[in-house]
């Protein structure tokens, strides 16, 4: 913040200002997957981790895109968010002993991950829908509808593939 | 963390500190939601800031009786998610000077909150299923359909009632 004005002016500041939150969010989330998929046991999990990884890249770009497309450079902004999120992820995983269970944790953990970029990219859509910003549209909604099947993915692994019913 | 256990042995355990990880998020939603009052300026999100925190209050009401129906002492575990989250709010609506751009913020920070509730939220009761503990589901599911109807009415406050359009 400058020491007598404030940095976000207009609602398009507002929109690059979350463009660079969900960017580093992505990016801190791509660190993160690795260490996720070595914890994991359950085999569908440590699947869908390294699947996800691979479409956090694709998002990344994607990213990039909207920014070039928007006129502006790439870059990240600190997102205290995303990094409690992943602090608090490290924090669990860290305490629990048992396999089972540390496999229901990382889902849990993962699970607040992608409710956090689903609720970023929603608010992008709905501010880029306003701002008549079209053409950005279809990039950031193609990222939103992975993170939701990544988050049906994990809620199917956790209920219906027996996660859960594992650690209990 | 002990020195050389770990605190998580069991899924009950798990079960517990996530009880207490939504119950410190709740605690600090409260303390929060008056400073959202003060900036909002739209009146039907005002109004909603003001409802929710009623409802907010009987959230930690409820969470206060599946403690003790559990037989645990009610209380909070640090949760850097919900800190990093509302830190996140603070310092984004802080950088905003335009009444009609502050409340889109406003907006997107609320609903930063309602997706990690929904998520945690949703995470308990599938547990509280899987470990046979359908005593407390309803109160969870409770406070769960209050989130989610919340984050409706954001929506909502933003697309239809004009929020967006306004800040643009």
């Amino acid at each position: 913040m400058g020491l007598f004005t404030k940095d976000i002016q207009s609602m398009d500041d507002l929109f690059v200002h979350t463009l660079r939150d969900i960017y580093y969010a992505e990016n801190q989330i791509a660190k993160s997957l690795p260490d996720m998929i070595d914890k994991a046991t359950d085999t569908k999990l440590r699947q869908g981790f390294e699947k996800h990884l691979a479409e956090t890249k694709g998002h990344i770009q994607r990213i990039e895109k909207v920014f070039k497309m928007h006129g502006v450079e790439a870059g990240g902004v600190d997102c205290p968010a995303i990094d409690g999120i992943l602090e608090e992820a490290e924090e669990v995983s860290g305490e629990v002993e048992d396999k089972a269970v540390l496999d229901a944790a990382l889902v849990s953990a993962a699970q607040a991950v992608e409710h956090y970029e689903i609720c970023r990219y929603g608010t992008l859509i709905a501010w880029a829908e306003t701002l008549g910003h079209d053409e950005v549209v279809r990039f950031l909604t193609t990222n939103l509808n992975e993170e939701k099947a990544a988050n049906t993915k994990l809620n199917s692994v956790a209920v219906r593939k027996g996660v859960n019913r594992k650690a209990a």
